[in-house]
């Protein structure tokens, strides 16, 4: 049996990270195969070096392309050495954020052009898209929101700082993907409590992959 | 008056390096305009960054694709930092290797594809293409010959181990290059002896470029 690969995206303070420990002990408990629970650069060395790059606070000068280009090749040698192998094994694989996290925060967000940065994202996936990509939807205010209250000023990274005009793009983008991609992207009221939206999210994979639950 | 961005390309062995030194010395005798001498990374601390982990021996397992994204990412910031800002301050630079080089290199020798490694390439340079692309050709058995002579085994770097077949590869592509881009690429035979290669290539600049000469 070959795997699944599951991709959970949103903007900042859709509480994604949350929703992916819980959602993961609930299929680990339920499910007959092994579940890889992966994120960008994810342990790969290569991957690891390149993200240090990002975001190396002295690289204040780096420019948006540059940025864009970087995420690609961490993603690309993720892909290649975690992901699919994981896929090969047979495994449910739930990756935090993914092409279309690019599409939305550098295409949208920073304005590159969100056909531009498809460009380089489908050079780097070669093809391979997520089985099922879930969209975890939160408005702009309520997700800054919780950003606020859950973090220090100094533990804010780079995009968390940026404006709520920023975050309405980025979720415009979002909303974009969804519908232009009626049967991969599936989208997740991130409003709802946690166990609600954890106990949405379960039953759509499983609903999708029987095989791979009790 | 805006400044003129020259490349200069080539397979391994087809002297580049020499060429574009005594070319430089030749040009900034008899111009009257700065010259800019530069190769990517370049100085740019950011893509000095990048080129540490594509040359990091231990990355061995780096993808291919990987690969070409960084090559990309770093041109990007080297054309940013330092390519535009001297021509915008009206130099004329030589520049050693462009987009030109990931074509036929990765494109074609490493068999990524050419249309695909210039997406990516075209995403990076956003249009700014060199104005003049000095192509120095060379036979590939002469150029592998060169290589072997001019340095000892445990100089040569990953790309020089690669077979005759490689370097066939990437000067057919080149080759496609000068026929696909006749008006910005300049074909130079560089199996002429040094003094004549020079002196071919500083005639063409001084030709097209005649107000930056004495």
């Amino acid at each position: 049996m070959k795997g699944v690969f599951i991709t959970v995206e949103g903007p900042d303070g859709a509480g994604k990270t949350t929703v992916i420990k819980e959602l993961s002990e609930l299929i680990k408990k339920n499910s007959n195969q092994s579940l890889t629970v992966t994120r960008e650069p994810g342990g790969i060395p290569i991957s690891e070096e390149i993200r240090q790059v990002i975001l190396d606070p002295k690289n204040t000068e780096m420019d948006e392309r540059t940025e864009a280009l970087l995420y690609a090749a961490a993603r690309r040698q993720h892909l290649i050495e975690k992901v699919l192998p994981a896929k090969e094994a047979g495994n449910l694989i739930l990756c935090d954020r993914f092409i279309d996290s690019s599409i939305a925060y550098q295409g949208a967000g920073r304005e590159i052009g969100e056909d531009e940065v498809l460009k380089i994202n489908e050079f780097a996936i070669e093809g391979n898209y997520p089985d099922l990509t879930i969209y975890l939807d939160v408005p702009s205010e309520v997700g800054i929101d919780r950003i606020n209250k859950s973090r220090k000023g100094d533990e804010l990274d780079r995009l968390d700082r940026e404006s709520l005009a920023f975050h309405e793009k980025v979720r415009e983008s979002y909303l974009r993907l969804v519908k232009a991609n009626p049967d991969r992207i599936v989208l997740i009221d991130a409003q709802d409590n946690i166990e609600k939206v954890v106990k949405n999210c379960y039953d759509l994979i499983k609903e999708r992959y029987p095989l791979f639950f009790n």
